[in-house]
């Protein structure tokens, strides 16, 4: 069984707003494996909706279709259906009801025509509009099953989610719950993760696999559905275990809104260890995402922006030598900085980043050259030489990332 | 003349995105009159896709194609239409040699089909890229247009103003030459900018009048059209004049693209002048705003993250007990911090942060209070406290816009 959506409304033709109803009712379909082959939006006009739905009854099962319940004289999605299908437009006495205390409250003359938005086609069921006053309403027809729902998000996503939801997995044969879970990478991309788990992507039904991109990580959910939530976690499970196994050097966590500053700020409070920075071309972004993270003051007293050179001699006290000799975009730079910092602050890491963010390049070296080392205050830690793509921004923002990948993967070593 | 629009990509099939895209090309369309009565969502089928683009011709001249023209296996829109239509598909030289820089300067290996990206079909003409690496393609072929866009929405919204506009323009012969400005405000609503601007907009034809939120300023786009550019910007003139008049005291510059760290940066640069700073709550975020423009480091040698209250003593050299008698969320303490990193960097100007973030309060004072100072070497040029509302990260942010338009200020008034 297969689903189309059609979103009815001159507004969107005009770009005069998103239509986001279809990527909610696309997710909710998505998730009950409903396939989906086409999105259509159509103007407020019943020659050319009544050809919209002609095509799609050609072509799927279920068709949803959104906007156009209004009390407006452009309003005539349900009006254009039942003409199309042959039926008559019959009265929710609920609904005049609602439409006749809310014209008592408002004291506001009620239109003739607003009583339409009470109506709903012949066999049909009324979706009670738990935000709005027009009534949705589902219909099973001629082998056709027809969702019609409001076009305002605000009263769509409510029908949805109560209405909707129950009727399509009944439709689909779905009596089930959802598990999720979201896993996190860094330091690879899409492609490369859709490359190590192919096999399991291609095998997927239940649970199914899907890749993001967040900034600038690559995020992975994975989601079963069983008939309880403790049968869909055990479908989960191995699954998860698997991929983070594949996946393991480029692996930052777990969870949706998380982010690798998490991650680390946590990780540092929990084994009482403290951090520091020397930033270059980063400038005090590393410093700046770490501090992002509520209750950051525990593992990071401050640091360093060292832009300039003699800068990096003055704060730090590295020689004006050793960057004559090295260059200031140079591992050995990083290394000092890094070193510098954690013996100025006293603290158990210190970080350091040099690098070309650009326009231009420097000392030679190409745009999205970058040095990051970890070190404490006896010795380097660890050291890298990367090279970054985009634009100056995108590179300073992947080098904070690398950092505190440096500093992840230590701590989880250690 | 009508047009359609399609979009190409299973992942809005899946309701992992919204199609944003059909938006932008749509309010383009609906600028130059020109009808649009379908857009349509398809997957990354070629079948699907070949049926969609057929129903398209029978009822609409001009055709948007967007996404599909990447490297991966499933991005088949350009090959689908120049099988469609019976056409080769050739390579563009200079696409080619693009891709070929990126996998230098990233150091990947490119994979054989990475080259589609470069594709366009015969006859047809090349649409460049600025931002990406799929080229896209505008074609005239039986009758029909076709304007074939890369999908994401930073690559395809600058190649529809720079490339599809025009073309777009003389397609539906239309005359009209448009002049536009934005002009940007810090401190203000939205909603205050509306009512300073009412009389404005009530009567707004030619000029056109929009507000924009971005980030923490406010767009205001004034649009004016003509027969000719000189005409266009003799209608803007007199409008924005008036509008930067009202507004003056939030006026912070003119341009989609700019920020206030653009204007900050360009007018020390002018003036030959130099910042430095020691950030508490906001941890570097300030001096990493300042040096994600281009050119920062000819102003900016570098700073202070001084987010310990020991270390705004080893660093800045502030006194403990001058901490201790004020508080360190305190007007004395952010005067100070601004005054000794001037000092300590030698430079003209130094902005000291202290507040309060949240998630907690701190010292009594509610999470939002912030004191910011700009001082020189020798004293405090401006100091304010400020109650910001939202959570830490909005909190962070508004400090840093409000640290930049305190230097714009002086500034612009000295």
């Amino acid at each position: 069984m297969n689903a189309e959506i059609i979103a009815v409304g001159t507004e969107m033709l005009l770009g005069e707003i998103v239509n986001t109803n279809a990527q909610y009712v696309a997710k909710l379909l998505a998730r009950y494996g409903v396939p989906s082959y086409y999105q259509t939006v159509v103007g407020d006009n019943s020659q050319r909706l009544t050809e919209t739905i002609q095509l799609a009854e050609t072509r799927s099962d279920i068709i949803f279709l959104m906007g156009g319940l209004g009390p407006t004289l452009d309003d005539l999605t349900k009006q254009t259906l039942a003409k199309h299908l042959g039926l008559y437009l019959k009265t929710d006495a609920k609904a005049v009801a609602k439409l006749k205390a809310w014209q008592q409250q408002t004291q506001k003359k009620m239109p003739a025509n607003n009583l339409a938005q009470a109506y709903y086609i012949d066999h049909g069921e009324v979706l009670s509009n738990q935000v709005g006053l027009a009534v949705g309403s589902f219909l099973s027809w001629e082998n056709h099953h027809y969702f019609i729902l409001p076009g305002p998000p605000r009263e769509l996503i409510p029908m949805v989610d109560q209405a909707v939801e129950p009727r399509l997995a009944q439709l689909v044969g779905v009596q089930q719950v959802f598990a999720s879970k979201m896993l996190r990478f860094f330091g690879i991309g899409e492609s490369f993760i859709a490359d190590q788990l192919q096999d399991l992507i291609a095998q997927q039904q239940n649970p199914t696999i899907a890749t993001y991109i967040k900034d600038y990580e690559i995020g992975v959910r994975v989601t079963a559905r069983a008939s309880s939530k403790l049968a869909a976690a055990a479908i989960l499970a191995p699954v998860v275990q698997e991929i983070k196994k594949r996946l393991a050097d480029y692996y930052v966590g777990e969870g949706e809104n998380r982010r690798l500053s998490d991650e680390v700020v946590d990780q540092l409070k929990a084994k009482q260890l403290t951090v520091t920075a020397a930033e270059s071309l980063t400038a005090g972004l590393f410093q700046a995402t770490l501090a992002s993270v509520a209750g950051a003051s525990d593992v990071f007293p401050g640091g360093f922006v060292t832009y300039a050179n003699q800068v990096k001699s003055e704060l730090l006290g590295i020689a004006p030598e050793v960057i004559e000799q090295n260059g200031v975009v140079s591992l050995e730079i990083a290394q000092q900085m890094a070193q510098f910092a954690a013996l100025k602050l006293k603290t158990n890491f210190g970080l350091g980043f040099t690098g070309v963010a650009g326009p231009d390049e420097l000392e030679g070296q190409p745009v999205g050259t970058v040095f990051i080392a970890l070190a404490n205050q006896q010795q380097t830690i660890a050291v890298q030489e990367y090279h970054f793509s985009g634009k100056r921004n995108e590179i300073r923002n992947r080098a904070v990332e690398a950092g505190l990948k440096m500093l992840y993967d230590h701590l989880n070593n250690n």
